[in-house]
């Protein structure tokens, strides 16, 4: 088995909240990261897919096609983007970074299995001292 | 002449677009950065400031003094916040990475002068590829 | 399952030597890290926790609450200080990166459980070429 | 067990082919890293071994001496080299980065044994966008 | 004045030598850097440009044109190329850092200013250790 | 004109007092820094030199040469060393980043200029967010 992985970057807004709560509760919570009025980061994610070796070729998988399909899956649908209002797969999840890599790799995993490569790993850094990482 | 750099960075929400258009001619003119819907960076932020070397203490200017001065002039009215609709300095601005510095350097000057540091440079990097300086 | 991860950071002196030996013998070992008069570092230290998501919430620990415990428990007792004299839980240790690796994973184990948060990975990065992880 | 991860540079000419295959066609599969004229890359390697520590010198290998091997065994052979043409244990593979990660794993495997250490993990970084790991 | 900085990436091969020589003599100047059968590096180019603010629109040249134009003039011709060879622009010049960097001012100079833009300053990173800047 | 930096590191130990002051009078102008047990950091260096580009060679100073003259005359002086007490050129100075750049400075004018390399710019980042120039 070896592993490849493709980081690529976004630029989002987003907003921590739970819809049922008032914006005074979800600041006790979420605290500044629950600002009604928005903030935003320069995500980095980093997906890892696994594979065995073809000798022949020496790689499972084209790099070029992981970047294509990270991009057509997720980057479109968050970069430049308000995650809380315009991600469809963030619908009914709490925007945090946790739940943003679990939404990314339920995105990810069939379509990478459809070229035959496994999703082993999705990662997402917020900022340079926070990152989540997914493993299914 | 010495030169002293402080790095900070804060994290924004943020469009660019001119108040007098409509969506549609903001886009013509930004682009996917003038989303109605708001998207964010994690920002970061160098001041330098320069003096005459005081040999007896080794500095010109503490560091700690000039990384409070950038805080609370700067970074409070900006990180986790909504630039176009929370920060005070950036009313009436375009809210690009450019008027951004510029707005930056407005606030900075007369404090650090205050404390005997002439403003050098404030330099603004909105992504890993793109940055803006100042130099008054 | 979902891991989280918090980077922090901490400057301080150290030098790796055994109690029972001489200078010299420690120069065999250890060479110019167990310079007697001391020497330092930029360390940075990445803490990863592991936990359920709560889907409600949105995470399984509280950032900010992870960022606290890492303070108190680790970075107030060695930043700025000589890991050596000063360390209460390098007392008996060599302070190599990776004894200090293990030492911070016995300084959080138990106060990160009794958030719910199950201490995954401790890694100490001593410079940008070497970095040791201990997973308990 | 404890894991101790060494960091290591090289800059290196290659290209991605298959040697039975035209131009025409290795450019079908590999793209612009085909170009029969070369292009190269600053590798970045990441060697990753594990032990058990011994407490009374407070690792279970030596950092210099992790350093030395990688260097002997693999970075002269790469660094200001091509590829494809001069290092010795990439000859028959396809010079992916997936190959030369595998390759440099057959090559550090027993020379790390003989000191003690067993190889955990090869990482091999093409860009700052790419990387490739093997476990063995 | 205001200054913008972009940060493009490629990967290139080269090798340093002078035509009139023989590759000892070569070798004798520029080291392991005149290898014959070439090296490479990724390398990092960041152009500078400056000019007077639009209030109006909040920049003075657009930051996606400048990108446009840097790719067009400059990228394309060194990706995944071989300098030495393919390179229009590097012909009858030494493939260093230092010709590099003039050499890219020299195509750049020109459509900037067409643009309204002044080139400031060219910087071409050829490792994490050794960068060269070039004024003009 | 063309200006060549090349990137150096140190690791050192520190503390920054006045030789005529209290441990507590030091402790009200430094701060956690004038910590009388030491403390320390991974310095970087940065040395930037200019010089007019010899057309025939391609550069105006061989960076390998740069790099020996840094070496020599100040990270072997620096390296694994506590700067107060063992690093000649900073006797009679207070160890902060600016007189360290100063300092660093003046011993590396005259060897530069020997090789007919004029000495533009000693950079001094003591951590990630502080960093000193000096000019001359």
């Amino acid at each position: 088995m070896i592993y490849l992985t493709r980081r690529e970057r976004f630029s989002a807004a987003h907003r921590m909240f739970r819809s049922g709560l008032s914006d005074e509760e979800n600041n006790k919570i979420y605290g500044k990261c629950s600002n009604p009025l928005w903030h935003g980061h320069n995500y980095v994610l980093k997906v890892t897919v696994k594979g065995e070796l073809d000798p022949d070729i020496g790689y499972f998988m084209n790099a070029t096609r992981l970047k294509e399909i990270i991009n057509e899956k997720v980057i479109v649908k968050l970069d430049h983007k308000n995650m809380n209002l315009e991600t469809d797969f963030m619908a009914g999840r709490v925007a945090t970074t946790e739940s943003l890599a679990m939404a990314i790799w339920d995105e990810l995993k069939a379509p990478l299995a459809a070229e035959g490569a496994l999703l082993h790993c999705v990662r997402v850094e917020e900022t340079e001292n926070n990152y989540v990482e997914y493993y299914g």
